[in-house]
């Protein structure tokens, strides 16, 4: 079993060098955080274009080929494919090597990796909470994950020692790290991520219903709201369907709330609409400030 | 009755120096478009603060007193004061005036406007998008208008020749004029503002529930979406009031396609989920950019 120094890894290899993918990548290099980036992409334009990034020193069309010389693993596709890559990676790991990932969704993710990537080898999830509408290595930038907040999210049968270099690895891309359980995780972005992004969308859905020339009237207001909608289908629809218990619950706890204010708008009950403005203000004006991304 | 040069005006009352209010005062100075700022300020700090403004000419405590040298009176209150003020100062134009208004519902304000503001002084509404979380003349800006869409909202009623001066002052200020009847502007706005914003404010409201520590992990997404929720509830109270019927049609219609999701979430229909998010996205994707402010 190969010796991690601590925090501080051989080679690593980045399946999937999307945004995300790409901006670690980028980061890694740039930080000097270790001595062999090796990248795996489906595309075949992806993997000539890695051949000529300064941020990429092996590029392979194969996973398993991919990870053979990795310290640590880090899985950067839609989540569904990092279910996928789990079950075709885990026999081809180096003893020893710590996987870990950027899916937005952790509780099934967690239980295929611990199946899938066994002793001495560990799957250790993580979430960083940096994205954007966009998506593709074009867009990456090796600031990107800097200031955010990042889950990792250890089982309880995760060796204690393991969890702490994969929590490095992210601390060194400049993140701040929050330990939580797969399934807490899933709660809380249900809440913070995911139901944001199913309001944002549905008001996109319902909107696309009315004549074209109303959205040139559109102010900043709609297009801040429904940025996030603009977003990749082949990424969400994967996250709705693995976090599906959490998003329902959540949607229908919107439901409530929506109702609740319906009824008070169409009661004529003005007090109960303005503690709600309120409450509604009060809350984001808590909410921590920060830039936006185009 | 005064003779109106085109487009020009001699001197211009501005009725409440808020973000709006100021933001016009400080364009029509810097284009100087009239000889004359004069202002009414409900609260004595804020007229104090107008007195050592140089878009400010003179300050005036009372609305009556503030119109009666005006050829153009620009209401720049909440929507419920527009209507107020309307009242109180219907009887003491100068004859000939045009008045206008930046309120963000017109059906119930045109209603008003044309029984206080009788011939020869005309009452045309108008609506410019643009706006901001923000309130206060301390964020005024003589741009703030630039490249946004103002909607003009004539009645069946209003003197055709008596438009063209109101939609050319906004025009001045760096507007995209569409001229729509006032009901038509409440039905447009309902859907690509009003419903926004109680989407956003809805899932502050929800999320106010939620553990505190929970907010620190949020991303742009959540900071984005709920951007305007920030708004201050004495603006929104009585747009949700004017402009109710609007409103809840367009709740009600957010609900049955939240419903809809909802229903092909829970019965796994990743067909139905996939072509959603495609909808929205692609909607998303024809809405005009922007710039986002604060």
């Amino acid at each position: 079993m190969k010796k991690l120094s601590i925090g501080v890894f051989d080679c690593i290899t980045i399946l999937g060098p999307g945004l995300l993918g790409a901006s670690i990548a980028q980061a890694v290099r740039e930080r000097a955080l270790v001595k062999a980036i090796h990248i795996w992409a489906h595309r075949a334009e992806t993997r000539l274009a890695c051949e000529q990034a300064n941020w990429c020193d092996q590029v392979f069309a194969d996973p398993k080929a991919a990870v053979e010389a990795a310290d640590l693993v880090v899985l950067a596709t839609p989540v569904d494919s990092i279910i996928d890559l789990l079950g075709q990676i885990g026999a081809h790991l180096n003893p020893g090597t710590l996987v870990t990932d950027v899916g937005s969704t952790k509780g099934m993710i967690a239980r295929h990796g611990a199946t899938q990537v066994t002793a001495p080898s560990t799957f250790i999830g993580a979430h960083p909470m940096a994205g954007s509408e966009k998506s593709g290595w074009r867009y990456a930038t090796p600031t990107f994950f800097e200031g955010r907040a990042c889950f990792i999210t250890p089982t309880e049968d995760t060796p204690a020692e393991r969890v702490d270099p994969v929590a490095r690895f992210w601390k060194r891309l400049g993140m701040d790290i929050h330990t939580v359980s797969p399934d807490l995780h899933d709660e809380i972005v249900a809440n913070i991520s995911h139901l944001p992004h199913i309001v944002a969308a549905t008001l996109c859905s319902l909107l696309a219903n009315q004549p074209e020339e109303w959205m040139g009237f559109s102010g900043n207001g709609l297009k801040d709201t429904t940025r996030v909608a603009g977003g990749s289908p082949e990424m969400w629809l994967p996250i709705l369907q693995h976090n599906e218990e959490e998003i329902l619950r959540t949607i229908r706890a919107f439901q409530d709330e929506l109702h609740a204010l319906e009824r008070s708008i169409h009661n004529r009950k003005p007090f109960e609409v303005k503690a709600f403005l309120e409450r509604s203000q009060h809350f984001r004006k808590r909410l921590p400030p920060g830039d936006s991304p185009g």
